[in-house]
């Protein structure tokens, strides 16, 4: 067994994957540390939690991804997703540690990308717009740094949106199911407020993320950095219409210009050509039914 | 007058930036905040900084700058600099500012360069090979998305090597002046312990860089970097024997294997083709004369 040490796994990826692994489907991996207590500004914990563990592989995933948060707070924001991934790697060379650490970064290192530019590909500069994305590339940057100078065998995921059964509903398809799911049960009137319904993204199932971040770590070539996205590129009104149908409801829809979100991109859409051609990784699961996951897992939440 | 907010006043480049500003050489350009304590990491120190003065253009220095320091305590690097940064910029744009924020950040940032790509220009990619360069990417990138985000005015300005009278003796120019002053004071024998000779850098008197950083402020390009650098590659042990020449004295020089940094860069060189293009600044002070100027400062601070 590989045994794996992932941070941040209390988080809605972090969930998904203990549920992933108790399923079977790690090929392998166990987790390790996850009900350990620890804060990532705490470079002496950090020290004892490797020396505790000493994981074969770790997944870095810990950070405080909440855009608004981030842009009231990018200090905070930058202590935690840098100076906390600094502490991290600073604590696995001084151990010993010669596994494999996959970095999980974000694709808002793009930020605002031209549509001649579509699907974004991994040459594509990073021209973050929030402080998140920021923090995001300056923790790449020290990662990468970190296999320069120390020769940690790292390697970066940028995954784009991704979603399923767990997702906080300040999360687009996840608010919009838990919405569907209400009017379905009769709990609210068929009305629904939303945010820009023109813009596309590029969604994966949370799932398929997982089997990337597995596969990665043991095909990803080092040093390298890695798309994780659908390469499908689908408007948002064309995912609540998909939940509309499932649900069997039918909807008025008001969008809310107070969520649109400033300097926000309009389309986004990744390739995976590049970790499919490195590892044989390829999305698996059709949004339509993680749509219907979601659905499903709103309805027993919000059922009486 | 134009308001000139230094921070990190109180080092190297900031006394310097003082005297420069003192002998009249500013072209219109008054410091404020030279005598004021403050603490990068105490946002709200930060903001009363901004609202006391007002100013109106900043030149961030700054840093910790030390690499050893930094390989021995990345995170706290990663919070001066990147943290630190961050207070700055929302202190900054907080307050309303509408100046120009002229970040210094490092010819560091290259790191390891093939020789093929020397000189070196801006569109280099950044490869890290420490935390204290690292760091440097990072607020880089931050800057840069705060001009996205805000609109708020960012040059950047990346240094090369630089010298002058009042720099710490690790620093190998400013080192070997000492040296060679004591030597010829009789104060030690002629014997010099270095690192490494052959390895060649791209060395700028501190005074040229302060006219690049006021040329920057005023004629620099929103959202550019640029490389501050004299063009020229010179070798230590070239420097070194001038420096001997100069005094007139002969050393047996012995190469300290210690004081080799791990994964240093042998050669090294940039080009100010942009900035020269974008502004006019060009390097005005041979070295031999910053050279001469460094000896005077060590021998009269040696002189008994």
């Amino acid at each position: 067994m590989i045994k794996l040490l992932a941070t941040g796994a209390s988080g809605f990826v972090g969930q998904a994957l203990q549920r992933h692994l108790l399923a079977g489907k790690g090929g392998g991996v166990e987790l390790c540390g996850v009900d350990d207590a620890y804060d990532l500004l705490d470079a002496a914990a950090m020290h004892a939690l490797i020396a505790r563990h000493r994981p074969d592989s770790v997944l870095h995933l810990a950070a405080q991804s909440h855009v608004p948060t981030a842009m009231q707070d990018p200090a905070g924001t930058l202590q935690v997703n840098v100076v906390g991934t600094a502490n991290l790697l600073k604590a696995l060379t001084d151990s010993g540690f010669v596994g494999r650490l996959l970095y999980v970064s974000s694709a808002d290192v793009y930020g605002a990308v031209a549509e001649a530019a579509l699907p974004v590909t991994e040459d594509t500069p990073p021209a973050p717009r929030n402080p998140y994305a920021a923090s995001k590339v300056a923790a790449e940057v020290l990662c990468l740094q970190w296999q320069r100078s120390h020769g940690l065998d790292v390697v970066i995921a940028r995954p784009f949106n991704h979603t399923g059964p767990g997702q906080r509903d300040d999360f687009a398809l996840s608010g919009f199911a838990r919405g569907i799911a209400a009017i379905a049960l009769g709990l609210q009137p068929p009305q629904l407020r939303t945010g820009n319904l023109q813009v596309t993204r590029d969604f994966l199932d949370v799932q398929d993320v997982l089997d990337a971040y597995l596969t990665l770590l043991q095909k990803g070539h080092s040093g390298q950095i890695y798309n994780v996205c659908s390469g499908v590129e689908c408007g948002l009104h064309e995912a609540l219409q998909t939940l509309m149908d499932l649900a069997g409801v039918q909807v008025d829809v008001q969008v809310d210009a107070s969520r649109l979100r400033p300097g926000e991109q309009l389309r986004m859409c990744g390739s995976h050509q590049k970790i499919r051609a490195d590892t044989g990784w390829q999305p698996q699961r059709p949004l339509r039914e993680t749509l219907q996951q979601l659905l499903q897992h709103w309805t027993q939440e919000l059922t009486p």
